[in-house]
């Protein structure tokens, strides 16, 4: 059963350098935590598929890409609301 | 059995408007193509992510993302060679 997602084993990535977000999935799987989600919205998917890749490619090889998850949230701004995409990649130990 | 891969039911996404590549997806799937990949690397990936959601909540409600995979490709650049992520998203009809 996937583990239940609370906010603790969820890292928002932002617009921060990646690295930031790659030392946080890292400290949180050190720490013992099943499944690291990385969750972004629009232009900031792209760096969060980034974090996935390079955690996985350069400090932990095992940890494998469990689901990937795509959708539209609406968002308010001054002239009105507006949709954008977002993403959530789970990450955790095994395939 | 997947659709073979060929080039010819693949969206590769770069700069242009978003519309521009709804609308790639939107005529295959309307030539009878079953399974249409979307292709990014980069930034561009954000992009793909929009062209999959708009595609599927305005114009083609009943295509669902059949799957999602991400990479990590090597490019040449003036200073050597770089790493850049990809995506390729799966979109066909049916669950």
């Amino acid at each position: 059963m996937a583990e239940e997602e609370s906010n603790e084993n969820v890292v928002f990535i932002g617009n921060k350098p990646v690295m930031n977000y790659v030392l946080a999935v890292i400290t949180q799987i050190n720490e013992g935590v099943g499944e690291v989600v990385l969750k972004a919205r629009g232009r900031a998917i792209s760096r969060a598929v980034d974090v996935a890749e390079i955690v996985r490619n350069r400090f932990l090889q095992d940890l494998a890409i469990q689901n990937i998850e795509t959708g539209t949230e609406e968002i308010e701004g001054e002239s009105g609301t507006s949709n954008v995409s977002t993403i959530a990649i789970s990450l955790g130990k095994g395939a």
